[in-house]
């Protein structure tokens, strides 16, 4: 069943995304899409995951402006260098042309910095941690796609000034920390690597990737982390006075997470039948589909009550125009994770019968409803998990010549590092997302080299 | 010491909101503020009780785009009359122009309903609730404000669909026991009434205006209720096949709500020693103050986890370079509606001084902890409520003659309805906000009128 959805993985998804009620891309704007309540409430869901791992390590949340001065925009050159090209620029307010034209962000390094050297006096300010969830804006050229390549964007950005490089190190590995978290959460498998000097943000030290696999073979980007030194500090003069009086630079990292999760969360864990959302995020958790007879609807309410009393989101479907089989249907189809079926023998033994979305069911006793739904909604995380990990290591076929690249899947090749090596890999069509632990001859020139994953990329 | 707040209420204002860290107006633009972290926890306690009033009366919540395209945004006229002179322009993308110029939505009529067209198809599909959270945008050439008049704008905004006039009545009648919900739950006096003609929202068949009073004296809208009829149906084909088989247009409401109800909380419930927040959207509900000695620390300690593990927003300020009476005054102007003072005393007795930002002190034993805390949080919200409410009825002074109208501060008079009459009630610099229940004599020319407000508006 599951070659089913790789054989045509970019037709399953665009059907099943609009299907379920996750997007509506009937918007009369290329890249602009809806997010009907379905995909709005698990996004939702997951912004609650990063804003709980965020809160945890000491992050503050924030909400600046949509709209920078081109003046402030303009500070960091590398950086604007990467973005020119794809901005939307506000020119006109009402009939009039704008004294100072108007950039949509597209991330708010511009907007943050002026005001972070405000915030920012004394080695007491450090260390600071702030993070917003918004709206950012590129204007793409490419060919877009739902939840991957979108002209609108919902992300999420971390920022944060330290005294030295070694604090926003440290920051670092705390963001690391915050990712395995959200990730564990979802049961989304990656991996993280350092981007090659060429790959990474603009204006950046260095950029950490984070990258899952659709079955599609090729890699999602659904993370970053980069270091940015005082590359930033010293445009935006973003300084402090240490302990000794002495002035010096902030050193700053920032950390993105963006929609691509719901991507990766329909493309990792989809099937045949549909979608499979992980309990953490799933808008409902648990639906309850009675099998008509008598007093089934009243127990079944009766169970609904006592989910919703223990925060669980649950909803009884109890639409008269369907079949049970129909909703069971439409309910994997939504990728719920948890089924209660409830008929004549729930009702006569004081039961509900569990099905779980990843498979499997067991019938339990009342007084056992929530440690049921519970244990259900563990073992659909620990299934989801370990099936995604093996997909994901599948994918990847290491290979010792080029010409032996595998179609649309991601290779494993040993790279010195060198760029012109890179140039010859990267002729294959897929790009070098970084290198992993591990040592070997590289590919090209057969000097020690690095584990690395190539890939066609979204 | 009211008073000194009505002296000078804007510079009151002005000061406490930035002092406090609700809002930073450094932002280089304009009308554009930034959120800092205590103002967006605020803004989104807010948002909770919003959001869990609209749900409760069958309300989705989704989310539009941001850009609208000229050629949607142009199709119902009235609207667009109402908007065009206030509205942001994206004309370009990188560096070229687009071939469709985009709005930044200045309100989502012309981004939701060429969709709803397409959501709506039979009877079955209505009514239709939905509603969205988001920043919306005005080119604002009058002075600005934090909260009150802004360039970027926190929007809540509903819109629904319903098969004919009577179903949308109902809604509006719904739309005003959410309100009133939300409007208990942060203790804030209003008064609502149906907007005269001319200062309806353009495109509406009426509107309903939910007024607030600062000490000020001038009224603040801190909600509105629209009944469209079919005005933007016609324009935008939403229509639906009844049970017979005929096509109909739908009728339409909208129901608004923005940062201003942050206004309101400030500027109704302060007090010169600064904010009061209302237990249900403080950020910090309970902050715990401890008096420095034996084993102080770790039962305050202790009484902040017992607080936490049942969901209270608590903090201990634990800072060691600030005197109790420093902190005190510190929490007391950030407006933390309860705060337990933690010393020898506590300890040795096994309790807690509970203080009450509207004053007011108990000691209770430990094991009362939590029904202590949440008995002050009811009496704080039923004090907030009954000083608003007498604040607000003291504000406003009958008058039976336009030249004893009260400088700054609304007036009560009788009014026809009659365009002329108004015109001469304007003169005083005072607008009509609405009628209210009750009959008298015009203040103009005498015949029959309705109790009306009038007032200088922010």
């Amino acid at each position: 069943m599951e070659e089913e959805i790789e054989d045509d993985f970019s037709t399953w998804y665009n059907n099943i995304i609009e299907k379920t009620g996750l997007t509506d891309k009937r918007y009369p704007v290329k890249g602009l899409n809806i997010w009907p309540p379905y995909g709005w409430a698990l996004m939702q869901n997951i912004d609650s995951v990063i804003r709980e791992k965020f809160n945890e390590k000491g992050y503050k949340e924030v909400n600046f402006p949509t709209l920078i001065p081109k003046s402030q925009f303009d500070r960091e050159a590398e950086h604007i260098k990467g973005f020119s090209d794809e901005v939307y620029w506000v020119t006109k307010g009402g009939s009039s042309d704008l004294e100072e034209k108007l950039v949509l962000r597209p991330t708010s390094e511009t907007a943050m910095y002026p005001i972070f050297s405000l915030w920012v006096r004394s080695h007491s300010d450090l260390p600071l941690r702030i993070y917003q969830i918004v709206n950012t804006f590129r204007y793409e050229t490419k060919q877009t796609r739902s939840f991957i390549r979108v002209r609108e964007i919902h992300f999420i950005e971390g920022h944060t000034c330290h005294v030295d490089y070694e604090d926003s190190e440290r920051q670092v590995m705390d963001d690391i920390e915050i990712w395995k978290g959200i990730a564990d959460s979802i049961s989304i498998p990656y991996i993280m690597e350092r981007r090659p000097e060429w790959d990474k943000f603009p204006g950046a030290f260095y950029s950490i990737g984070v990258d899952t696999f659709l079955p599609s073979g090729r890699s999602l980007q659904i993370a970053t982390i980069h270091q940015y030194k005082d590359n930033f500090s010293k445009a935006y003069d973003i300084s402090y006075t240490d302990e000794k009086g002495n002035r010096k630079l902030v050193h700053q990292t920032t950390f993105g997470i963006s929609e691509r999760l719901v991507a990766a969360i329909v493309g990792v864990h989809g099937d045949k039948k549909g979608l499979i959302l992980p309990p953490s995020v799933a808008p409902i958790q648990v639906v309850i589909v009675p099998i008509p007879g008598e007093n089934v609807i009243e127990y079944a309410r009766l169970v609904l009550k006592k989910l919703k009393s223990k925060g669980i989101r649950a909803e009884l479907d109890e639409r008269e125009q369907y079949t049970p089989g129909w909703k069971f249907n439409d309910w994997e189809e939504k990728g719920v994770p948890v089924r209660l079926d409830i008929g004549r023998e729930e009702v006569n033994s004081g039961s509900v019968t569990i099905s779980l979305r990843t498979g499997g069911k067991r019938r339990v006793k009342l007084p056992y409803l929530i440690r049921g739904v519970n244990s259900a909604f563990s073992e659909i995380k620990e299934t989801l998990k370990k099936r995604a990990e093996e997909k994901m290591n599948g994918y990847m076929v290491e290979i010792t010549d080029l010409k032996n690249a595998t179609g649309q899947m991601p290779n494993v090749i040993f790279w010195c590092g060198k760029k012109e090596c890179a140039d010859t890999i990267e002729s294959t069509g897929k790009s070098i997302l970084g290198s992993l632990e591990g040592e070997g001859k590289c590919i090209v020139c057969g000097s020690p080299g690095k584990k690395t994953v190539i890939s066609k990329k979204y």
